[in-house]
């Protein structure tokens, strides 16, 4: 999944080149490549499949040339993910109408890839025997409210050590709350990382969402053919905007959780990026060839190589700059990002967003 | 004077392109062509000459179309404002021995030209009619530590009822002493504006400084001539590196000063452009057309017309953007702005100051 805007990491992240096709931690590939990287251990490049919004299409073809045109799905509208999932199920479905499926957003990262391999055989290997949909939750390591939990029955599966339960899902909770799930024990962070088979997913969308298997069965005749572009544009039209989780995941009675630790996070906000970045001595975590920082300490910045940049007095600030647009803004108060985002759009037009 | 480097206005300011040539109140004229514009109102065009460093001698074509290059006087080198002032005073010599002159900074601000014109034509009058030196003497707001301070006799002398005999002239004081200045009320700021004859400046020159008039004058056929620039780069090597406060004002007996009102500010410093800038309800002084403020207030920001520039969370700070260079810093520690220049240089090269 490759369709999202990533405005929270406004301005690094535009609505022309999102979080996902971005080199965010400096590693010479984008967190797709990254992701493609991952997949590519565990699946065949000509089976990995990427939904995008159509406007990413060509971003998409210059970052990944290893799979061809007809594996990127292009949206014509965001819809959420649940048509996201639909429409690479029932296409995958024509081809492969047995496949076994592992589902996953482009723009996290995982430190340990070899983990991430091992969980996900594994929970393919239960898919493949069992009638089920897995979700892959992470422990958490902080009452973080940005997340959805899960929480789950504390005893695995008769036919699996690694598999339990899913007692309920919730979405993401107020701070009393998320700390009272870090105490327990008892709930994991969903990360949006799904598998199952396709027989499951699919009669899982007739079962929960019933329209929306209509829609994309009723046309299936037109994939792989010149008339899918015009088809998926009319059915998106139809189609609910809908995530998996609220769905089908909050309301099977199949549903299973493969507690996992692989260094993962959705990068979801500067904070998490700050995690995940090495810091100098003043817990600076810096991004930038030509960044002098004076009595300045736990900022984030993240600048182009190409710029010159001198700070001083800041505690605790996310500085970034991209292309012509800057942004100063307190670390504990990120959240309001997507506000300013929002602020900008509204006042100064979409060129900035 | 056109010569200074404004270091202390980086990065708005750069070693390339001074504060001098900059339109830095947002007016549409660079404060060198407000201050032609202002002086042009007292003396014709082909009276005025402006003395700048031989780097900037096309920035000051540029800007000043209105007078020819032989008025536009090359410095080879840095020398403080004594052989600045002795190049122009020996070279009108030539054209004008009975000149009476008016020497000004060209990167200050005046708010009120027509107090400017009246203070300046009622010194002129007086530096024609008596052999003296006049210095313009501004009534101090506050105790600014950052000036010059002149302490004068409160009677004013026979002939004229506005100048008044100086006591003495004070180098920068702490703040101690410049409250005291302040509450004393027979002190007044230095501004660097001078009125004499050229016969009395030149008398001073020749008594106070007299290796700087013989290599002025013993090489004054070159004046005019093909010759010019190469004796003047030769003289500016022998010359002393002396301001002309201390080489001559502070030590002749025939020194008056004029105490002026006219919305004086050397613009010394964002502090100095703070106060002269119109503020935001929250006293945000702000240039710049896309900038955006949240919960922020007190700061100063100057950034270019095309960039989106989004501040939260500020209070007292400084952010400045010029092409690729980037400055956040504490209002109340800017005197530090020289010593991050003389960092950047050190560290990253001259292209960045």
């Amino acid at each position: 999944m490759a369709g999202g805007i990533g405005s929270r990491f406004w301005p690094m992240s535009r609505t022309a080149h999102p979080k996902q096709f971005l080199d965010i931690l400096g590693t010479g590939r984008s967190l797709l490549q990254q992701t493609f990287d991952r997949v590519l251990k565990i699946c065949p490049a000509d089976q990995i499949y990427v939904v995008t919004n159509e406007s990413y299409i060509d971003l998409v073809k210059n970052q990944l040339p290893e799979i061809s045109i007809d594996q990127i799905l292009g949206e014509p509208l965001r819809r959420n993910t649940a048509p996201c999932i639909a429409y690479a199920t029932y296409k995958i479905a024509i081809s492969n109408p047995n496949a076994n499926i592992m589902v996953a957003p482009s723009d996290h990262v995982i430190a340990d890839d070899i983990a991430f391999e091992k969980a996900i055989v594994l929970a393919m290997d239960f898919t493949e025997k069992n009638d089920s949909l897995v979700t892959l939750g992470i422990h958490p390591s902080r009452p973080d409210t940005g997340y959805g939990y899960i929480q789950y029955v504390d005893k695995p599966v008769d036919n699996s050590d690694s598999l339990f339960k899913v007692k309920t899902f919730t979405e993401k909770p107020n701070l009393d709350m998320a700390k009272f799930f870090l105490s327990s024990g008892d709930f994991l962070w969903n990360a949006g990382i799904f598998v199952w088979s396709l027989k499951s997913i699919r009669a899982a969308f007739e079962k929960y969402l019933p329209e929306m298997h209509t829609l994309f069965t009723e046309g299936s005749e037109n994939f792989g053919t010149k008339n899918e572009a015009k088809f998926i544009k009319n059915t998106y039209a139809l189609c609910t905007n809908i995530s998996i989780d609220y769905g089908i995941m909050e309301k099977a009675d199949n549903v299973f959780v493969l507690p996992s630790e692989f260094g993962w996070s959705d990068l979801g906000t500067w904070g998490s990026l700050y995690d995940h970045t090495t810091k100098d001595k003043n817990d600076n975590a810096i991004v930038g060839k030509n960044v002098m920082m004076y009595d300045s300490m736990n900022n984030i910045v993240n600048v182009p190589a190409n710029k010159l940049v001198v700070l001083q007095g800041l505690d605790g600030y996310i500085v970034v700059q991209s292309d012509d647009l800057l942004l100063v803004c307190k670390k504990e108060d990120e959240q309001q990002i997507k506000t300013y985002v929002n602020d900008v759009k509204l006042n100064k037009g979409d060129k900035w967003v």
